[in-house]
């Protein structure tokens, strides 16, 4: 059950011009599911994406890399069931026959689509099928089609995850629309994440590729699950240029920072998504790492905490167990850590409580207010490590009975 | 319920000349329990150790370290129930007063005696029942007291872990005894385990050391249930010298050789103990990563498997799920590795199968091979990086419901 998460409202996912999404049943693993999804864009949109760094990345990475070397992006193919990853030559063949296939329905050219997939590793994409379900995907594109095609994107998900918002961008209202899927295997670089991120604006092809590189690390590259990466992460932010506005080429401007802003806040809440709708979540978890010497040093804190099994199972028993997370601290490699400058407290929304100081427990804390906050299923766990100015955050969940079913048989 | 593991024989424990252990029931946390021992060892007896490199330490783990500095240590002493970490200074008091306590019932001085503390982290050690319990465990000494004690250095361990074994050194029968506990938050740089193991060999101080780092090296830092290390891990070596041979204090000779092999082998076995009694465990998992550069990159990729939670649940399911496993590979941090030079074969004791080449499934592999080794308990994965020569092998076990629920409720 997720944490705090519901489907979206299919009327507050605004189109945005110059993006239609169709899907369609391929019957790419399983019969009568939707697990297919074409995105088309108008001519002239501009196309950044980051992509996983596990060594075993999948064959439609390797391609998408590839293509956005050459931009000029025009589709996307996008199908769950199979990851046709660890799939070698024939995986690659099959990544580019999707695209061949894809580009000759659209007129276009092979190097213009990008292909997407998510699910089970080690088996062969059945490209038949997928081409087979090609015209119906197309026949399906609207530009009201979000809400369809992040309910086909998902695998273990449970809920669809998408999200809109505008911004006034040079006077003129862009719009912000995404989808995400998890929901297991999530980690720091990526993880069987896909995420896809439509704006209107007009943003020179330098700054989007910033951009998308800048979104993923204040979202998905700050969450966690499990703490295993997958082969086929992938984070695709695209510009139709559509909205009308004068064409961000600066980025000291103030049109730079209101889209940079509204960008990362929907890739935030996409990758939030995530972990609300991690494999068997209970518990929404913001480990937030403070007075760090730099950035790194809290990311390594704040992951230690995260991917501690121990911390994650207690607070699956909403035990308040300050040692699990201070003995994580002590393990996260910063050797010259000062245990009696730290501190840390236990929060909720409602209230934060100090729990640990001077190398122990803080003398004011008492089990009671640690059980009150545990109670809910928001959670935070901050942190200060009275060396510096640094800080990070990385949102986790916790680890409950669900998340061993579920990743035991998720193949069966 | 414990991997191929069961309760040691008492009569295949055999007693260490110069040694002698007695338990208690202190009620240091909960009533009716052997939660306090004691080891005596002879005058001339020498000892050597090596500890948790969390920087969160436990206070006795400090003061084990300042008094070894000075050795001629005559006296161990163990308590379950409190861990004595993150206590602060209150936590370093209650750890010499258990020495001085326990030093003037021997006759010896504080500093002669080493301390070790297992169970709940951040609550304060009750000190005086620890002493109250003292002369208890001081009248049942006794050399055949290692079976008793290593129930009573017992927390979450289902089974109790204790290994025998003779070596002839120099012409006199040295024995080798040792005990050990766990179970959960085990991982490389030792956890919340402790190790004692003694001999009867003469064996000059700085070989002794040598010997607790190598053994160390190749078992209990070759371990890992859940990747937490804990604040109080301690592995003790002790060396009484009374099997009467002449004192080894050369490495380079046959002597050195056969105690050595020995030791490790006693320590080697107790490691595993602990991980064949990993929380919820019910496979016990060989790592064994070969054609490496460096062992170090070795044992990243050993570790990042044997971490994997998704790799641990689908072991616990006996799903042959080779995905995971590659996936694991690819993100253990060797940036230049090259998939497609990777080998991996599951096995069991009766047989082992090539799993994957060439950057995927191995041609010649079917499933139905995978299922009938996953079918066994021992399972060993091994993985050949095609780069060299080094080797290193990690042991682990599976992540079942049980582990959630034993960790959830440990406190409770």
């Amino acid at each position: 059950m997720a944490v705090n998460l519901s489907t979206p409202n299919p009327a507050d996912l605004r189109p945005v011009a110059g993006v239609r999404l169709g899907v369609a049943e391929a019957g790419i693993r399983k019969a009568n599911r939707r697990d297919l999804t074409l995105i088309e864009l108008a001519p002239g949109s501009r196309v950044a994406g980051v992509f996983t760094r596990n060594r075993f990345c999948a064959a439609p990475v390797q391609v998408c890399k590839a293509h956005l070397d050459g931009n000029d992006i025009r589709a996307l193919v996008i199908n769950t069931g199979i990851a046709n990853a660890g799939t070698g030559e024939g995986g690659l063949a099959a990544a580019r026959e999707t695209c061949a296939a894809t580009a000759q329905r659209f007129g276009i050219a092979a190097q213009q689509v990008l292909p997407f997939s998510t699910g089970v590793i080690l088996e062969p994409l059945p490209v038949e099928r997928l081409v087979a379900g090609l015209p119906a995907a197309q026949a399906d594109l609207r530009a009201d089609g979000w809400f369809d095609a992040a309910h086909a994107i998902m695998t273990t998900d449970t809920l669809a995850k998408a999200v809109s918002r505008t911004v006034e961008v040079g006077g003129r209202q862009v719009t912000i629309t995404g989808m995400s899927k998890g929901a297991g295997m999530i980690k720091p670089n990526m993880a069987t994440m896909l995420g896809f991120i439509a704006c209107d604006a007009a943003l020179a092809q330098p700054l989007l590729e910033r951009l998308v590189r800048e979104a993923a690390d204040e979202s998905f590259n700050s969450i966690t699950v499990d703490g295993d990466t997958s082969t086929n992460d992938s984070f695709i932010l695209i510009a139709t240029g559509q909205a009308g506005n004068a064409e961000i080429v600066d980025a000291a401007g103030a049109d730079w920072e209101a889209l940079r802003a509204a960008v990362i806040d929907v890739a935030v809440r996409l990758a939030q998504a995530i972990v609300r709708d991690g494999e068997g979540a209970t518990k929404f978890m913001s480990i937030v790492v403070e007075g760090g010497a730099q950035r790194e040093e809290c990311r390594k804190v704040a992951y230690a905490v995260a991917h501690s099994p121990l911390v994650k199972t207690a607070f699956f028993a909403s035990d308040p167990n300050l040692g699990r997370i201070l003995a994580a601290i002590g393990y996260a490699g910063i050797d010259d850590l000062d245990v009696n400058a730290l501190k840390v407290w236990l929060g909720n929304p409602d209230e934060s409580v100090m729990v640990a100081e001077h190398g122990g427990r803080a003398a004011s804390y008492v089990e009671a207010a640690g059980a009150r906050i545990m109670a809910h299923s928001e959670l935070s766990v901050r942190i200060d490590l009275g060396r510096g100015q640094a800080a990070a955050t990385v949102w986790t969940c916790d680890f409950s009975y669900d998340y061993v079913k579920i990743n035991a048989d998720y193949r069966s």
